[in-house]
């Protein structure tokens, strides 16, 4: 856990949010400034700052990530008509919080660009 | 490989596409109408037709496609700027090809929301 983050406080419970799903290695919660009716960020509980920052040690950490959000995508009811999973990584990704988060964003259609 | 598939069959080089990337599991090239000025699609070169559809024992396979994508955002220089790693299911998330790619979009700032 890094002391500053945002992300390992609230994984942690030092920080409230609105939890959709919690394990032993992941956790999920839906974000405050919804961009789509469904909005919901999975982030691993180990603190890695960007995605570009895993390595070959944190394969399956990864791998792990993608089968929560499906997870969360299945609970939420999202699959059948579909959704998007974003991850930002650094200033022209739109990064804000430097710890590994994939975004859910489903229950609307969802145009092209992706931004 | 799925007979039919558009991805399985440039993922074999049966259709041509522009490589950016190719090893065992895993190719890389850039998608034919790109979004940003790099625009790049991975796919693993295993034939599943959405994530959503990935299981427990595509955990390794997985994970393994967040770090190709990786390699190729380093090779591409795209890392410190920064960069968007997208995945579109079903309609509403825009998914126009059955078999899991990866968008890396980068070089310019990427908005929000995406899409």
């Amino acid at each position: 856990m890094a002391d500053e983050c945002l992300f390992c406080k609230i994984s942690a419970g030092e920080i409230p949010s609105e939890e959709v799903y919690s394990d032993e290695n992941y956790y999920a919660f839906r974000d405050v400034n919804p961009a789509a009716p469904t909005h919901i960020l999975v982030i691993p509980r180990q603190h890695i700052s960007r995605v570009t920052d895993a390595s070959e040690t944190d394969r399956s950490l990864m791998g792990g990530l993608l089968l929560a959000a499906n997870e969360v995508a299945r609970r939420e009811g999202l699959v059948e008509k579909g959704l998007r999973y974003v991850i930002n990584t650094n200033d022209d990704g739109g990064q804000t919080v430097y710890h590994i988060h994939l975004h859910i964003l489903g229950g609307r259609p969802m145009t092209w660009p992706p931004g």
